[in-house]
């Protein structure tokens, strides 16, 4: 998916909601176990039940994982469940050498059909370009991550006085365009917002960090939006977990979706 | 595997050589394509050939996971292979916030039974801590890599004058121990394992980038091993593709392994 294609999604829906599909085999409603799949089940359950309020979905390539062959099969199902409407984002966090990142993006461009796919930056240039020469595919790299260990390197001051998160930034916006780069920035650092924008003015950012992490919609909306709106906010648990173990689960994800939709567009109306 | 069995296995095999097995599915000889899983019989004959010579064996996790569900069976069949004399490394490049890293841990070792797993610092402390957490099991951090890139943040000067990725080992060698963290640093840096010994002298380290990289087995011997050793070397193509396409791949790559092993005895017998 394109970005043009991208913002007309967001207008349509008036959401830049990205739910996040981190679904845990231990927390999948007992009604599910039974199934023959139960991951799939669950995620097909909330796609169905959320599809209408978000414009992303982002399956966290570790609960896949985690459960070895089988994992990766329910991956599979996922991905080719979500309707063609929706960017998708496998949260994988990749980055190796040029010959290695690129087998990393056959992966998840070619193997799996992911839109985009989440990279980390420690490896440098060689390690991100393999990412980059799909077409209609996006890189999402690492800036300023939603969690603690966010101020052991990224925050650190380089002898300019700019933190790393902001030189990685600048680096990657040479390898990069607006059209398939975009920047991980935690919803936990609103703060930041204001300065990140200077740096990326037209840069989609992909935020986590909103709910279970404990993130302000509101302030990442006020610093974060752009002309093209340039925000995916994500929700996981918040979303996916709302209902616990009731059998409507999906309906109380749905609902949870909605209201985060409602707040979104909100935002949206405040700056058009 | 701890550390003294590891040590252990060095002494009685005059080796510290890692086979890496990044199997690419285009380059395995004709006479295996046609066998039911061919990455699996490749990587079966190639340890057959290279166990009497190596004491460590890491697959590249990229190149399972290019190949989706049916990778990742090769893979777990690849790793229940491996005798248990070797020590097994996931050369997987993950780190994510907490609780996502510790699915990953749970991933590699546990879904699998992997020794160490490769883990990327930039998103810092709680990223890394998961992996440590698993009794004789191990985090291999990335410290200074064997690309090109690592010149893009890795050797970026901080205020105090060191690089990154000094900073990296310092802040990670305050959360695990010489028993449970090993550093990548990369063969084509020789002139370096003299600073990395000096911050580190204790650790294994884990050097990728001989062979088909270019880097220089004796300089990183000269200046990079300890009393304990202290050097895990891979060699991943220069092994496993030695023979080409000849019907005596196997026996070529034993014989590469040996030609290695060789130069390593020689190597430690001027240290001891």
């Amino acid at each position: 998916m394109n970005r043009a294609e991208l913002a007309q999604q967001i207008a349509q829906k008036q959401s830049y909601l990205c739910v996040g599909l981190d679904c845990d085999i231990n927390r999948i409603p007992t009604a599910l176990q039974s199934q023959a799949d139960p991951i799939f089940a669950f995620n097909k359950a909330i796609i169905d039940a959320t599809k209408d309020y978000c414009v992303a979905y982002k399956p966290n390539i570790a609960f896949y994982e985690a459960l070895g062959a089988p994992g990766w099969e329910a991956l599979a199902k996922t991905l080719d469940y979500i309707p063609d409407t929706h960017f998708t984002i496998a949260d994988a966090k990749r980055g190796d050498i040029g010959n290695t990142s690129r087998l990393y993006a056959k992966a998840f461009f070619e193997t799996l059909d992911f839109d985009a796919v989440t990279v980390a930056p420690y490896m440098g240039e060689d390690s991100v370009k393999p990412f980059l020469e799909f077409t209609d595919k996006w890189v999402i790299l690492l800036a300023l991550t939603s969690n603690r260990g966010s101020q052991d390197f990224q925050m650190a001051q380089q002898p300019n006085g700019q933190p790393l998160y902001e030189k990685v930034m600048r680096r990657a916006m040479e390898w990069g365009s607006r059209e398939n780069l975009m920047f991980v920035v935690g919803a936990t650092h609103p703060e930041k917002f204001t300065e990140i924008r200077a740096i990326a003015p037209d840069h989609f950012l992909l935020v986590p960090g909103i709910g279970a992490q404990g993130g302000d919609l509101q302030g990442v909306a006020r610093h974060g939006l752009n002309t093209d709106t340039g925000l995916l906010v994500n929700s996981s648990r918040g979303i996916i977990y709302a209902g616990g173990d009731r059998e409507d689960f999906a309906f109380q994800a749905g609902e949870a979706a909605r209201q985060v939709q409602l707040q979104m567009a909100q935002t949206l109306s405040t700056v058009s």
